[in-house]
């Protein structure tokens, strides 16, 4: 029996992510759609139709002729009752309003901001913290919910968290630098980049993310002290750009370690992440987390970010760094709307459902 | 009377911006150009004419007609004693070969890497380090040459050091750790960035860049000691990347100093950097080498290269670095064939004719 | 004594085109800017920057500081009387309420498609039909105004009339096809053209364009019969696409005329049109109209739409067409927000002064 | 039983994607790889490897393993007589040598140009004049070779003859005008289209592309009189440029035919064409050879090059053209480098087998 499944925000661009992977789902059924008002009551196709007649679908693979005809409800009103699990894909504002709401009955996953710096709250990136599903149970208790809200982290902390971890986990860390270039995809559709402020240069500033980036980073490497989280104790300094790119984010990483350690030990500890969660197969799970690559050329955003189903985080240039105290520095690329969003989250989902809490 | 030039290396990038800023220059008259042997008796105007007819000028700034109608002479083949100034603009092989042979006679300002890590031959930027001068009797007098040289240096290290030298002088500098984000143009023509290769893309690596730009800058922050340049002895650590822009280098800049200062101490350094320089009133020296913006979103390379004729470096985002000790953070933007190249060697040589040395 | 002129919409990308041209006009001094209510009661400067603190000026050269401290006023409460002329860059619809409330009592010349195609309002293209002014007095007289309304044609007509003028009064004409590659900022900023929809892309439907495209081609290049201007009668067909360019459109022409001409004769009836225009030496009027080049790689967008401050329409590739009757065929470049927007409005504007209907 | 072959021009853009299209291919197993002296005796990985350490594989599709190892031969000294088929993708000046030479003992399934204009020689293309076979043996026996050589055409032409030829079948043609907007891949690597040209940019120009499209496309689309192909007689008037893009070829085409027909007649005749071509299930064929859209937005580049994996022709806008007599206009998108090069070679060359040719 699969899970019945309602995509909130379906009409974005990360809430069609959402619905291009959850075509086909071995685990989850698709049984209902939400946005805002103005477009409840319509089917999907008719509500990704604009105006002008433009059929707003981003995603590379077609839409599912299933979801095109499902009729789009409030997400305001919207009873999460019907369904077993929900995944979340709206602005923070409203995911701060709808989650509490949707939570109180069902298990929510979401690619929102609004809750990921609550004490009670893990904030999931699969084969790094899942650990920190021990808070679950807590938060549904503290708050009284039947449900829980479990947020994916900003699509910039995925690629980083999920390299420094085995870093950390190895050698320990004692400062991390990081420059993202950031595509475009990321900008989200309202009001999004313009392709006047973007062709032929970059940007050097995208409000709250460099905040989030280094906040979401510590809590994820943090580890259990009583009942919560205590976050990493590192210090993050990092300068977040945005590149004439489509899809996918690069980041250029400096990391001081606690411990000496040789760039091939470095690249050993990064190929071999996550084995462990990799061996459950859960379906969306790529064959392994981390690629290590020896080319100086790459990863590049465009030839690496579809490598396994854009799930894979790409890593190359790994060289000491003479600048910091047992430094080692890189570059990675992570599909920032697939592993950093809708399909991460998906595979956080696969693997509740598989530790039974949804 | 104006000094005569000739420009080595003339139909290439870097030499045809040498052209563009030479056209009515008030000190400089370009007598002579010289290429390789395949453009050898052409005029200028043919030599950039390829096989399909195609002109390949590529400044915004019209050719001047004076110069269309010269005939290219063969580099290795010029006799330099003809002029009383050589500019190259050649690839670092030919210039290791041709450099030495023109300053037998005559002073040379170059473009090209081949001489800058010697001993003896100053890497200029201008406002920054002209006191080198004081290797320029020293070189010819080891060498036994009538004229010297002096290299401009890389077009990365440009903006990085010309930013560092007012921190470096009035806090000091422990690290320093850059990113860069470089344009297209940067790759020069052969064999240049592929399209095919940079849209939609970054390339997270450019060949013995990050070397160049980590050496030069100690060089250039450097001090004398004697009769020779000590390098300044901080650690510098960068990545150098390609972005789909084609004018003007972005870096991403971290720096620990010595001491420690307010992002607004910062500020007002970089914004006070090089009057005395600017007050020689120099004919390419924009009215002030560093601007320091306070708008989040700037600076931006497609926006701000081109202020006060690509000469000034545009600084943003000033803010504290919590990671490293008495750590600030900024961007940069730095017009990478202008002051970084062609225009920025041309203000040595007005500086070095205004010391007398040409 | 300069006209006093009032700038409406002076807020988006076409009014600040109108800012950026009238800084320092010799005939037309900026007392009064308007937008929407949104904007209203604030300095321009601030009324430009969005609540993430980016100052969204998009042209290349700065804002007047003057002008930065002017009060935005309310388009729809603003009082043209105050001034000699009103430029509007408005939205259709706002232009339909705004336009005859301001033509009350003064002269609107507008980039604005909603009076276009009334029969007693002339769409002026300079040097092409500003013999149409003849209509200003019959409009003034029907509509009971003291002002007018005259509007520049859209953007991607103005090249395509500009060039077919001179062939269609030395040959005539039979048949015309284009196809456009036109810029992004032509998209306007609400909704503008996405990073997303446009980055590694051709959008081939641009809403509503091709339809203006041949109608007014068809109006400007008219004859009066008694008090009317009787659109030209030959057929034309095109289509409109949107490329991945920032500023200025290229357009592919193909030419059935009556009479037989030489390529030769095409292109000396494009180099010597509008001589006389020229020679009224208006402030920004170009030295020429349409410059025509043999090299087969020109016109370029990037390289040709500032030539002559952007008022130049460059045609090249003239060639015979084999397929039409006496056929011929071009390409060429415009730029879209100098000439084709609100430049080309400022230069209509001044031929008005001339000509003392303002 | 496999049939063998061996890929000339291996190393290239056109050659990577016929291996990455030939791997695991279910008729063809390649045995040899062949390319310029540079490349020759080395492992296949290590030519397209350049002295820089890039590994130069322009292809989504990773490089399958067994073609890695493969030793690069001399494409020179090639013995065709070893395989059942060579494919060839090298420049037009190589393959009028290098064909014939292999064309005595194998037959040749040619990108190349240089025999395409031979009255012997058919120019195929899946679906559209495969009846062309024909001129095979009479080319065999005029020639004296054991084998033949049948190349594809342009491909800029691909997506023109296969849209015309059911317009043309049904209703005649008169007139063809068309202008492309073709992507950077097509400019091939050898100089190739560089960053600095295209970016924010439209060169207008592709040379010689013109004439081959015309040409090519009224050979394709003729038909037999007696032993030879006699063209179709109609004019066709083409300008081709570039955009940036990446892959796909977008063009907008305008088609007077001798017959009225209805726009919808027009879509029919489209979407049916090419359903016995399509039954025979060769195993590189699309399920349907044309998609024509109502989406007035599509097909665009980038969403549209990779249906049915890059061999379907997708047109939209299809619409009455009232400038041409029995006038109708449409877009279309073929991918150039697939259905366009070397996946239309190996559909062709799958039809040659499954025809005895081979």
């Amino acid at each position: 029996m699969k899970k019945t499944v309602a995509v909130i925000g379906a009409t974005g661009v990360a809430g069609q992510q959402f619905l291009a992977a959850l075509a086909g789902h071995p685990l989850f059924d698709v049984v209902a759609l939400a946005a805002s008002e103005r477009s409840a009551g319509k089917s999907y196709q008719s509500a990704l139709t604009d105006t002008a007649g433009a059929f707003r679908w981003y995603c590379q693979e077609p839409l599912n002729p299933r979801f095109a005809d499902l009729e789009v409800e409030h997400a305001g009103e919207f009873d999460a009752a019907q369904v077993d699990l929900v995944f979340t894909a709206v602005e923070s504002d409203a995911a701060a309003e709808l989650e509490p709401r949707y939570a109180k009955t069902t298990p929510v996953v979401s690619t929102a901001s609004a809750f990921r710096y609550e004490a009670d709250v893990p904030i999931f990136i699969p084969g790094v913290n899942l650990d920190h599903q021990r808070l679950i149970p807590l938060q549904k208790k503290k708050r009284g919910w039947k449900g829980f809200v479990t947020p994916v982290p900003n699509c910039t902390t995925t690629g980083l968290a999920m390299t420094l971890k085995p870093i950390y986990d190895a050698f320990g860390i004692r400062q991390v630098i990081m420059t993202s270039l950031q595509s475009c995809s990321g900008a989200g559709r309202s009001p999004g980049t313009m392709a006047l402020d973007i062709v032929d240069n970059v940007v050097p500033y995208i409000p709250k993310e460099e905040e989030k980036v280094e906040k979401e980073t510590l809590k994820i490497l943090g580890a259990f002290s009583g009942d919560t989280v205590a976050p990493a104790a590192f210090p993050v300094s990092v300068t977040c750009t945005r590149v004439p790119v489509l899809e996918a984010h690069t980041e250029a990483v400096y990391v001081s370690m606690e411990n000496a350690a040789t760039v091939e030990a470095v690249k050993s500890a990064l190929r071999s992440h996550g084995k462990d969660f990799v061996a459950l197969k859960l379906p969306s799970c790529p064959p392994r987390l981390i690629d290590v690559t020896d080319d100086p050329f790459r990863p590049q955003p465009r030839l690496d970010r579809d490598r396994e189903g854009g799930m894979l985080t790409s890593v190359g240039r790994v060289r000491a760094d003479h600048a910091l105290s047992n430094g080692v520095k890189y570059m990675l690329v992570s599909h920032n709307t697939k592993m950093g969003a809708a399909k991460g989250a998906i595979l956080v989902a696969e693997y509740l459902v598989h530790q039974g809490h949804i």
